[in-house]
């Protein structure tokens, strides 16, 4: 089986969990975590050179992005999303009842910052924007940004490690800015569920509030301090960035040659569409050789795939197959 | 510090947990976890004499409490549960915007079925009740349950381990119970934060709709495996629960030789009121020599400390102590 429909990382976290988990105090289990997750929101803040209370830490990015949305988004004012992105956002604004729009990416699948410029609730986008993987520049963001000083914008930085510049250096010029990060893609521990958000003090106790009302202790003990811990190997992570990075390249010019169409990957996953095969066609055809790709029965982007980038390995066999069928086809 | 203040266990999980941890293949990590938690919904099944499909896991009982006020609790007449009680009943029921009324329990703190009759949108208590750490006899669930055929009865089973009977033989009977169970108490987990509710399938699929509506993958890898693991060790657990109540047995008869006045407790934890000393004055007493034990600010509970059952050594120190306290008092 060929996994590459779910984004995961091909590469295992680094090696220092497998430690910590052999030499870590398990009977410490017994007692209830630090609600407040110091330990992992600290590592946060020093690793991306903030204050502690600069840091929100979930149960991965999906509980993050669902207490953000029931803490900052309340107006009677539509907030704003692109109309192809994480398919969560439209069920969390449903389930809270808050009205949305969702302005039409351009046809390149760009983000077109003007369409951010109006009365609105809120917004909240990926960058890079998923299932698309473009990436905007930081110019862009901060354009969005100064058209919409009174409600929270959250940048959804899912996949920013493998090729896109992130808001970080934003936080200080917006106080209204939140961005919303996971350990599920480049951190390689999509298994530990863990998520976060940075943002001013003042966003962050927010959050706060509203998880204390819901659930003191959502993080366990383990997802804390493997989380602070694999902070330490910056040396593994850029690694394996790297490698998933250049193999990213390789398959892009494959599937080019292939006579595959797509913007350039600024993520871990290519989203393209084939010249003359139809996407489910392809799709059906994938599965039943094993390989698992991810299609999307939506508007616009029907005839699209989206394909993880695996191990190098699993590239080939994926590159392969699509050789024979399409010169068979 | 002899921490007697969260009801935590004393004692440290099964040893197979550690062995587990060791040999665990923690590269898995990379992967999402089953969002379904099947092998620790079937072992939970399993270990209960249930159905997969009886069983629902959460991130702590929290977490499946605050999900049942969600997916249960929407009728306009209110909810009952008793004016003293787990304090998170009243928050969910606020954020959820839940009327609720809160039935007064008898002088000697028992929860009076009868006040349980009436028009309602719900029920939720706890069994054995908490801070009080009474408990009911199955008859009076039963009579509870048979006075309210259309609603959703919810027994927080949080303690029961402790010398409560379960309800778990009602749910062949009504439908429309749910029970809660922790992994933070008796199974000695806390800190790998994993509640679980019981239930008629529909109830528990009606859970799973809300669940995966917020975020799908909710409980980590960890704790599915550990959860499971932890359930093969019976022997140990029961020990460890043989243990608690020993000392709690113990702890009773030198509280009360002291003069504490209390119900006989079906938890780990004793609920107990000194016949002269102010609680407020033994409360900070013990905090200045690191005894923590757990004061509620609260109509009729102000006189009484809840003490959770620790070591026989701490409980041995918090005794010596109150002899001391007492006697020179």
């Amino acid at each position: 089986m060929v996994k590459l429909n779910t984004n995961e990382n091909p590469y295992p976290p680094s090696p220092r969990i497998l430690e910590l988990c052999r030499n870590m105090d398990w009977g410490q289990l017994r007692l209830y975590p630090d609600p407040a997750a110091k330990v992992l929101t600290d590592a946060l803040a020093a690793y991306h050179g903030l204050l502690p209370e600069q840091v929100f830490a979930g149960v991965g990015s999906d509980d993050v992005l669902a207490m953000a949305f029931l803490t900052f988004f309340h107006s009677s004012a539509p907030i704003l999303f692109p109309d192809i992105t994480y398919s969560f956002y439209p069920v969390w604004a449903d389930l809270f009842q808050i009205p949305y729009e969702r302005p039409r990416l351009a046809e390149d699948f760009s983000i077109v910052p003007s369409d951010y410029f109006g009365v609105n609730g809120g917004i909240i986008f990926p960058n890079p924007n998923a299932p698309t993987g473009c990436a905007m520049g930081l110019e862009q963001i901060r354009e969005i940004m100064d058209h919409n000083r009174d409600v929270v914008v959250i940048v959804d930085e899912a996949y920013v490690d493998f090729g896109a510049v992130s808001a970080l250096p934003l936080l200080k010029e917006y106080d209204n800015l939140l961005i919303v990060r996971t350990y599920s893609k480049s951190r390689s521990m999509a298994g530990m569920r863990i998520g976060y958000a940075l943002g001013n003090p003042r966003l962050i106790g927010y959050l706060n509030d509203v998880k204390y009302s819901f659930n003191s202790y959502t993080l366990n003990l383990p997802s804390i301090y493997l989380g602070a811990e694999v902070l330490k190997d910056e040396t593994y992570f850029q690694e394996t960035l790297r490698k998933i990075v250049e193999t990213r390249e390789w398959v892009q010019r494959e599937l080019r040659a292939l006579g595959f169409i797509f913007r350039d990957s600024s993520t871990n996953f290519i989203f393209a569409r084939h010249r003359s095969c139809p996407a489910l066609k392809l799709f059906h055809a994938l599965r039943k050789k094993h390989i698992y790709v991810r299609h999307f029965d939506q508007d616009r982007i029907r005839e699209y795939l989206r394909i993880t980038v695996g191990t190098r390995e699993e590239m080939e066999t994926l590159i392969d197959f699509l050789k024979q069928f399409l010169d068979a086809d």
